[in-house]
């Protein structure tokens, strides 16, 4: 049995459980482990995927993997240009909206509450602004497609979808204001890959009101 | 004509440019570009390929790429768990030692001297203790192997090099504590593909006495 070492709210991890799904593959969620077993993890963070007696280290490394030994549905695309366009998705999502957006808003309202101090609103203030900025690009790639790299389904929309589902058990996300980025955030809210992270509780964070419903 | 756009002291450009040699392939450098170009990078900055009447952005999306194009030589390991390991260890330069180090010495060295600002002592050291540390993991890495992830040489010694050949050219390393990484180090540089890096030229900042020398 795979066994997937995680954190519930981590974007990066959430992009695993999806991709994982997205395979058909059955796997094992592990939130606890010593911390000794991130050690070779170039990040020095889950997730950390088990699997033929391997263990797998840091969350590109996995989703190359991924693809790799469990070609089927291709998440990745088929041309050398597409898989250029589909890898440069994703990276914009894990490095510059994480960068510019979701590591400060988990940083002020997941880490700092549980840590029991204060979020620091001007940090806030400048994630939020940001992230309209991003829901402004997404909205623009969907005039293109409706999926965001091609009209189908991608690591490009898994990478997006992982950020922004965080953001959404935050109750951060104003959908009204985009309602392409909403329609197609739905559809991924409604596929069954994403049922398990729309279940997901963590101690001392709620989820807001709509983040389970598909049809918010 | 493939053109890659660069910074010549940049690490994850030298990343490039030794892969697309190693590669056998021809390419043309420009360090001159307007800032637009970078508008759909995820990191906002070079590398940034044009091959095949394409950009391809991102230094980790180009190395993908130019792996999936031009197969020979195999770069990235052949069964799964080395293409993991490979990956990982590269990772493992680009994310860790970058953070830990190389982009302290870039930032207080190379980017404050040129805006004619003096170099944070305090950083410095931290980043030189760090540095240690790495150098110590690559000479156990080299224990088991003449190269970094094999006996084949692959990303992981690209990554590797591109990062210490940085710090090589500022001077900054004390490599007889470490006979090991010289020696490996020694045969990186022999190769034919280092050798556009060890003519790079930067005005205001000059290279250590020793850098173009392979027999150092």
């Amino acid at each position: 049995m795979k066994i997937l070492y995680h954190y519930p709210l981590s974007p990066f991890c959430r992009k695993i459980r999806l991709m994982l799904s997205e395979k058909g593959l059955l796997f094992q969620l592990e939130d606890r482990f010593p911390s000794k077993l991130m050690e070779k993890a170039p990040l020095e963070e889950p997730p950390l995927l088990f699997d033929e007696n391997n263990y797998i280290y840091d969350h590109y490394v996995i989703a190359e993997y991924i693809e790799e030994a469990y070609k089927s549905p291709n998440l990745f695309g088929e041309t050398l240009t597409e898989r250029a366009e589909i890898r440069r998705l994703s990276r914009w999502f894990d490095e510059k909206f994480f960068l510019e957006v979701s590591s400060h808003i988990i940083n002020e309202k997941i880490k700092k509450r549980l840590a029991g101090e204060e979020p620091n609103s001007t940090n806030l203030y400048y994630a939020k602004k940001n992230l309209n900025d991003h829901l402004f690009y997404i909205s623009h790639l969907l005039t293109k497609n409706a999926k965001l790299a091609s009209k189908y389904l991608s690591l490009a929309d898994i990478s997006a979808s992982a950020h922004l589902s965080v953001l959404d058990y935050l109750g951060e996300i104003n959908w009204e204001k985009y309602p392409e980025v909403k329609e197609w955030y739905a559809c991924m809210k409604s596929r069954p890959s994403f049922s398990p992270l729309l279940s997901d509780k963590v101690r001392g964070i709620f989820p807001s009101s709509h983040y389970k419903n598909p049809d918010f």
